[in-house]
This record gives structure tokens, sequence and C-alpha cells, in this order.
């Protein structure tokens, strides 16, 4: 991935580790449309690039991200003109962040509110700062739960915690995120990114780069599933393409000379025939699916 | 909403909050069909009503609800003459619930036991008493879960809790419903109403109706959605139609004040068009379903 | 069930709970094809046999299992030759498991590693001994989850938790399984089975066989259904066809009577006749689906 300059996020690499940093400072980061444009930008390049492994994503300064930028007013949330064709724009970076094939790993050193917290949500694993704030507080503003929020926030923390966080559109600290099980642990802020760290080190050192980019997909896409059996399909399919090749050797190979693996694949080249094993639905306004109710929109 | 008198159940709104007590004290708030039809009445009334935002559900007495009423005997579940047609009386409860427009929260002050356990799993929020008593005690009458609590109870503590309570049917407290996430907080018995109220008027004194009716709506629904791609045209298509209107302009407008919202949305007229995006699925015996093995029933 | 002989588990039963012990304890249980249909038939004996109420699974010596055998090196998950019909044994085991009529109680006593940890996922409820470990090593080996994994372990302990367990590959502790709810109780290693059977007890001492082997089903199969009205149709057609039945009213009169129940139902003969009210899907491999873009595989 060749270092790049975005507009409103920094993306480093070290490590086979991409850190992107929202860097507003200046606005705690907020959201605007072209850090979804820049966002969209650095996940593609990301997926490209072999040498990246995993993805860390923090904030500049002391804030996460705090929320779309309302500095027009009034009319920040005015989409009208677009109509049935408007596309939520954090919601295009949630649905890209879900089929990335490299684990994102979300550091949140400070304030994530409203689409700066449902972003976090299609990522993998959530850190928090002990100065971090959260507020999934759309309900405040008279809108609604974006960055398809409504879909990834009860299968995080369940119905109740999310029902409670939404309804009152509370700010909340990083222990009611922990005991929720929104984030995975709280750290000191000078320890946040290295624990980050940590954990994006502890998969690049040890496992297939093709295992966890399907692995990733797998997990996301069965939850949409209704019965086991989608998923014994897929495992044993992708069993039977990858399983002679030449990661699994490595694997077992390492493990029984008791060696730290070097696995050859790379996702770019290597994935197994079958992938992607799904068809990604395009966007398409509400009113065109088949149950809408007859006279809508 | 008008006082109204109900047979099983006292409607009581005070700060746009809508307190419906159980009320059947010395049978320990029994489940009968009278409360079933108290019931709908008053969520019917509650939904058409916008001067309540809140509704929350406690028992009179010392019990919350003790369950079916079995007073009739061996026969209490015998429903052969309805046939394929039956209707569980507490099902009927929990799809009202389901559909309400109002966050629902449960003040759980005494033993909850069967139906009385699962009515309140499709209510949003649940707090406990330290005097409660929680059992899914199905199995040790012979019969199964209803108030479709197959459905909701997996997806409130997960499958592993709902096998050990359901195929147990045993009597819990109220610190195991709290390690289990079936409550969201436990409270001396004098201050569970209280916090019930301090948490609905969290809700009535800070939120959108409009939002939060929308919200519940999507939440609920996206649990049976496989892929994010349809919250992302949900909200796209929400935020399209009410993003220019009153609700989002004061969100935003008091927000920059740093003053208090004053939202002037009502669910009763300014919903928008999209509203409701689902059809609602008629009762139909089970026999019905296309995928029925031949010859059943 | 008559007692058997199995090449690779022990089957005993007592007290009604049929003890299933893995049992190659010179190569920590590892799973191997003979185990797969040990465990297969083992399963089927116990599904037809009334006097087992609920089945307990451990581990001989100080393994529960440590994953796939792969003793034949770096060749073990070469699956070419079956090709597009490759069926993964882990799954067949874990489908197996997921049409129990039984409840399964995991008492892991030891290193759960692979397919060792993931054949737990489809049992309802797991206990572990503080000497247990656990591990989802598979992208550490090169391969993907298996044993349908990528559908129930995000089921059963979230997203985040199931990722960072997945894309590091990691071995665990109890604690670390009890925090996230794969685990329900840590316990002592001589005090393991013994809470095993203990909770084994409360099922068959006081619950009916009939209502339990409805309830499971109920519950598994509707975390795939997107409305509760799938289950309220559901219930209400199980509930008029046993209402009237021998265990409802066995299990009222003793309730009333204040006595322990004696349920006559046994499931080998009187389950209901919408029983079972699914057709269980056949293995048909990937590519037939017909969402499958063309030209794949």
């Amino acid at each position: 991935m060749p270092e790049q300059e975005y507009e409103t996020v920094r993306a480093e690499v070290a490590d086979r580790i991409l850190t992107v940093t929202l860097n507003r400072p200046e606005k705690l980061n907020a959201f605007n449309p072209q850090m979804m444009t820049d966002l969209l930008d650095v996940l593609d390049a990301a997926d490209a690039d072999d040498d990246i492994r995993v993805i860390v994503v923090t904030g500049a300064g002391r804030g996460f991200c705090a929320g779309a930028d309302v500095s027009s007013g009034g009319s920040s949330f005015d989409h009208r003109k677009a109509g049935a064709w408007h596309r939520d724009t954090g919601g295009r970076v949630a649905l890209r962040l879900f089929s990335s094939t490299k684990p994102v790993i979300a550091a949140i050193n400070g304030p994530a509110a409203g689409v700066g917290a449902s972003m976090t949500l299609p990522m993998d694993i959530r850190l928090a700062s002990t100065s971090a704030k959260f507020g999934f507080v759309f309900a405040r503003r008279g809108i609604v739960p974006e960055s398809a929020a409504s879909w990834f926030l009860p299968r995080a923390v369940g119905m109740q915690r999310a029902m409670e966080w939404v309804a009152t559109g509370r700010v909340f600290g990083p222990e009611e995120a922990l005991a929720a099980g929104l984030v995975r642990s709280v750290h000191p802020p000078e320890e946040l990114l290295p624990a980050a760290y940590e954990l994006a080190r502890e998969i690049a050192e040890n496992t297939s780069a093709i295992s966890v980019a399907l692995s990733r997909q797998m997990m996301w896409r069965m939850l949409g599933e209704s019965h086991p059996m989608a998923a014994h399909r897929l495992d044993s399919r992708i069993m039977s393409q990858i399983g002679g090749g030449p990661d699994p050797v490595e694997g077992v190979q390492s493990f029984l000379a008791k060696r730290p693996p070097a696995f050859p694949g790379r996702v770019s080249k290597d994935m197994p025939p079958l992938y992607p094993w799904w068809q990604e639905e395009e966007f398409r306004p509400l009113e065109d699916q088949a149950q809408a109710p007859e006279g809508q929109g």
C-alpha cells in the first residue's frame, strides 16, 4: 500500500498493521462525506495489499469521532433532494467494513457519538480508553440509528441494552460499555494503542491470512443463515478446496515441529475458487422490495 | 388516554408515563383470558395516545405474575376444542408488545413464572426487585414455552442459559437473572418503581417520540434480517423522509444551543410515509405453512 | 439402551443419564473418523431410548478432545479426492447434536481444541474444569472453523469474542471462557462431573421428557426464524396437540398437590403429530445452492 494522503484520515503501516486515524481533531473527528470517501478508499487499498494483516482504527487528538458534522445547523440531516435513492454515508462505510478481508480493531480513544459509535459496530473488536465516551444519540437529534446500527447493535449487546441506549440517547462511559460487551477491554489512555497493536500482532504473527479472511466472512455471513447446515455445507466445501493447499500443510507441519508458522497464502491471489460464495446485494431503494405494502413512498 | 377501568389491570398516566399494573393480587396476578383482553386494549390505547411516551408494567401486591391461572386443574391447558386454530393467549400479548410504538419497561416486583416470565421478554427493558423470582417452568407442567418465548428467550440470554432454565424449569432469583442479562438491574423493593420511572423520564424528556417509535421497530425487526444491507436501505429511506422535518431540525438546534429539546412530532400523525414498512403476518395454523411435511396435523 | 462397545467412546447409563466419554486418552481424545461414527451411533441410540433423559459428554484422562488427529502430518486436511461432496466429519456430529431430542451437557475436563472445542457448541450447556483449556485454533493450522462453528460460535458468545478467538487462534483458560459465556460454570476437577450430574438430575427428576425434547427443538430452530409469529404459530399448535394430554394433566395436578411429578410421556411414542414440524435439509454441495454465482467450483 503506497503511503497515501487522505484529507480526513491518516494511514500508516507498520508490523503489517494498518493504522487508520480519523483526522479532524479540531472537530473531534466529526464525520462528513469526505471522511466516508477516504474510509472507503483506505479500506479498498487495505484489502488489495497483502502486506496488511490487520487494521486498527483510532482518532487524532482527544476524540474518536464526535458523530456527524452538524455545523450546517438544522438542515444537517435534510436529504430530501436525493429522495428514495438517498444512501446514508455511515452505512456505506459500515457495509464496506462488513466486507473487509482484514480484521478491524477499533481503538476508541475518546468520545464516540452517533455515527462515531455506530461505525465501530462492524469492526470486529473494540478496545476503549478510560477517557472514551459512547452515545447512540440519534433519538436526541430527532433522527434514527444509521450506519445499519439497527442490524449491528442488538447483535452486539442484545436488544435490552441496545434499546436502553437508543431510546434514552444517553452518553455513557467505558465501564458501562465493557459490562454490556460493547467493548472487549478498557485501558488507560497511553496503553490503548499498545493493547490494540498487541492484539493485532497476535493475529498477524500466528495465523494464516487466508484463514482469517475466510473466517471473518464465514462468521459475519452465517449470522444471517437460519440453519447450521448452511455452515456445514460452506466449511466442508472450503476445506475440500483449501485443505490440501500450502497453508494447511504449513499449519500442521509447524505445529508438529513446535515452530512458528510461515504461511505463504496471499489474500489477493490464493483465496479458494468459491470465494466470494455470496452475491453482494446492490443498493436499491426500500420501495423496490417485493414485500413493501402498495402505495408506499 | 381516558382514565379507563379494566377488570384485571390498572392503567394510570403521569409524567407522560403509562403504568400498567397487573391487578389480581389475591392470585399473584395470575394470567387469564380477561387479562389478555385487557392488556391488548390498554396497549392499543397507549399507542393511540401521544401523551404517553413510555409504558411501565408492574404487578399489584407481592407478585408480578404467577403464570397461567391453573385453578381449573388438570384440564387447564386443554385446548383441543380450538384445534389447529387455537391461539396461545400469552403469545397474542407478546406480539402486541412487539408491535408497540412506545418503549415498554417491566418493573418485576415479585414472582414472575410461566407466562408471567415470558410476557416480559418482548418488553424492552426489565428491572427486578430483590424480591423478584423467575421461572420458565413450562417443562415442570408438562407443557412448552409459550408467548413466543422460544423466539425471544434465546435472543435475550443466549441459548445456553435459555436451555438451562427451560430444561430444568427451575425458579431462580434476581441475581441469576442479572448475571445472565435477563434483567438490566436489581433494586430494593421500594426503589424498583422509582428506578423504572427515572429511566422512563430519561426517555420522555430527552428524545423524539417519532425517533423512539421508529428505532424500536427498526431494531426488533432487523433481528430477522440476514444482511445489514436491509438496515442500510431502511435507515437511508427513513432519513430521506424525516431528515428535513421538524424533529431533526429541533434536535440539531437544541443541541447546538445546549438547551433541552422540545420535539413537536406526534406518533399518531407524523410518522414517515413508509411506516409501517412491513406487512404484519396474519395468524394462521402451523399446517398452512408451505414447508410443512405432508399429512401433518 | 444396551450396554454397547464403541471403539473410541465409552457409553454408560445411570440415573437416566447417559455419560459419553471420549476415549482415546493416549491422544488426548483426538477426533478421527471412527469417533464421528461412534458419536453418531451413540446419539442415535440415546434418542431411541426413553430411559435416557440427559446426555453428559466428557473426556477420558487429562484431555477433553485435542482436536483433529493430525498424526498423518501435512496432508491431514487434504480432502481433495472427495471434492464438492466432501463432508466435514465434525459437522456431521454437530448437526446430529443439533437434532437430539435429549439435552446434552458438556463436562469439559481438559484441553478442548479445534473440533474438540467446536463440537461442544451444539451441546446445550457447557461446564468446565479449572484444568480445561480452549482453542479455536483453525487459523493457526491454515484452515477455517469447522463443525459449523461459524454458525454456532457467534450465536454463543457474540461476534466480538468469536472473532478474537478465531482470528488469533489463541488457547485460553476457563476463566476467559466463563467471562465470555462460552461455559456456564467452572469447577475444580473432582467436582466437574458431580456438577454436571446434579444439573442433569435436576432436569431428569422435575420435567417432562416430551416438554424438554420439544422445547430443545423449538429454541434451536427459532434462532432461524425472522419473526416471533413463527414461534406463536408453533407453540399454539403444540399446545392444542399436547395440552389435554397426560403430561400437562400430571404437571398441573402434581403442582397443585405440591408433590413431585411423574410424567408418563415417552419421546419414542408420545410426541405430538406435528413433530417434527420441519423437513431436515439433506446435505448437498455448496455449488447446488440457487444463489451461487455462476461458474463457481
